[in-house]
């Protein structure tokens, strides 16, 4: 099958990588969708050693479940974190946190940005007919999105900050926006802006963000300058919620954590069923965000593309080829 | 009278400082003992430019309270953050993070490292009888390692790392195995081994810290060396209490933070009722902590022993010269 491959921060098209082979209790899945998130441009920076496919976001079809014919033919999206079910996050219900957990697409399971994967049966989520093919491939990261109220009790009274309005700082401006929050969101590019008053939230900028007045503060710009924003905005007491994974460390000033007895929370991968819900009921909608759909065969260049400034969503259609195969 | 001067983050003993001025609603209070700690020690390196008498930990006596004379001859301690008590800290029940708070000894505030200070009488508790001075000068401490508690919840079957056996650490950990968890201390000094021990805590070292295995991780170092220990220590979805301030900023690997979904808890000043109510009923005693007692007229020299490594707390005694005068 074709796929893309990435080693030693190298990426490149490859032709014939072997289909994978579906264990029982997995699926093979046909990647109907894939979508390049800021891990995936990570990734090829370093963040993470990674050698194999990438891609996590995804929606596909099931083409192979060995003893369980009903999911053929069924459209689903899939968890990332592969959890071995016996360790000891895993008995205590953090299947995320598996100690021993293979991630698809960024720690030893092949990903998405290929024809073909492989998950277990136990990740997938059947897609609702309602929700189309590029709304269900942001199921992951809305899911994401979701994480934050997880973990964080947001108030409708509580003046919000998102630093950040990329990929994944417009699906948590629209989901937080459900809390009915005093929302603001510092947004760079005027695509970004447009976006956000499409969902009437009012976007801000850098020099606006008020001194130590919000009570929660969303960091999702995947750069250590967004992370300064934060603690120059968050009030005493407050909490700063850190989404972005990038490489390299970030220098922190912790006295002023400490005096100001602020709160980070790390957060990474959230609810999928919740996240279908939203999409179902059209609460969010995220395809806006979509600037653009290549082929497999180009993912290069969407790999470019998407690396560019202030570009939003960009789709890979594996099934392309495909298509054009039967087509010929 | 005299005091302890810090300008230029140099210390010198001053002899004719001027005898605070008593407004309304505030207490003048002659010092009895005052405690040199980390801060204080941070303050002189330049963690926060301050021009003024230093020092925060203290037990006095109450020499003059204008309008308020059941006040006089009190024992008190005294909380060091003076609030506004208008600003919207303040109405929201956040005195301790007062937007135009002063601090004793450390924010526009002279501090205890003197004959004499003032406090506003809001900040004073009253000493019960049966806690000597001794274990009193560590009220403000130990207050702030019952702010632990208050932030975080700690349950008795918790698995709880304490990086750090210094002044601080050692409160902490009496604090903490009062909850009746599985408690570990890192001390790298035979002397805080030795103190741990005595109290049925037992000290372990940074080698045999084990990984991502803690619930609850307090840095208690002050150093950035710590940081790194604790987040190697904690588990997925664990805490971190930072409670050190010190000068200058800390490299920090976010994406662990955020793939192990880690929440970084900044933690300040405590509750100084609860204190001492633990020190009336004996179930702390910081007092095995004190290394050493100068009269104030040896203070640089008592700040040089507070810095050593390794070394507990170093107490200050400003009526000793009042006393060696009456005796002459």
């Amino acid at each position: 099958m074709q796929a893309l491959w990435l080693e030693d921060k190298t990426l490149t098209l490859r032709d014939h990588v072997p289909v994978p082979s579906v264990p029982r209790g997995s699926a093979l899945i046909q990647v109907l969708l894939a979508g390049i998130c800021g891990t995936d441009l990570e990734q090829v920076k370093g963040y993470y050693p990674y050698r194999g496919v990438p891609g996590h976001e995804f929606v596909g079809k099931v083409v192979k479940a060995p003893g369980r014919p009903s999911w053929v033919g069924q459209r689903v999206v899939g968890e990332i974190n592969i959890a071995c079910g016996m360790c000891k996050a895993c008995c205590t219900g953090l299947r995320t946190h598996c100690e021993k957990r293979t991630v698809l697409g960024i720690v030893n399971h092949d990903g998405a940005f290929a024809e073909y994967i492989t998950l277990p049966l136990e990740n997938l989520h059947r897609v609702p007919r309602s929700i189309p093919d590029e709304a269900a491939v942001f199921t992951e990261p809305l899911a994401a999105a979701l994480q934050i109220g997880h973990q964080v009790q947001l108030r409708p009274t509580d003046r919000v900050l998102i630093v950040g309005a990329g990929r994944l700082g417009q699906l948590v401006a629209q989901v937080l926006a459900l809390t009915g929050c005093e929302l603001q969101i510092v947004a760079r590019h005027e695509t970004q802006r447009a976006l956000l008053a499409g969902c009437n939230i009012t976007p801000t900028t850098e020099d606006a963000v008020p001194c130590e007045k919000m009570d929660v503060v969303v960091e999702a710009t995947g750069s250590p300058s967004g992370f300064s924003l934060a603690l120059q905005a968050v009030r005493p007491r407050g909490k700063i919620v850190l989404k972005s994974t990038y490489s390299g460390g970030v220098e922190v000033n912790f006295s002023s954590i400490v005096v100001n007895e602020i709160t980070l929370v790390g957060s990474r991968c959230g609810p999928f069923a919740s996240a279908l819900r939203l999409l179902a009921g059209g609460v969010v909608d995220p395809t806006p965000l979509i600037v653009s759909r290549y082929p497999l065969s180009k993912a290069l260049t969407a790999f470019e593309h998407a690396s560019q400034p202030g570009v939003l969503k960009v789709l890979l259609e594996p099934t392309s080829r495909l298509e054009s195969l039967k087509t010929q």
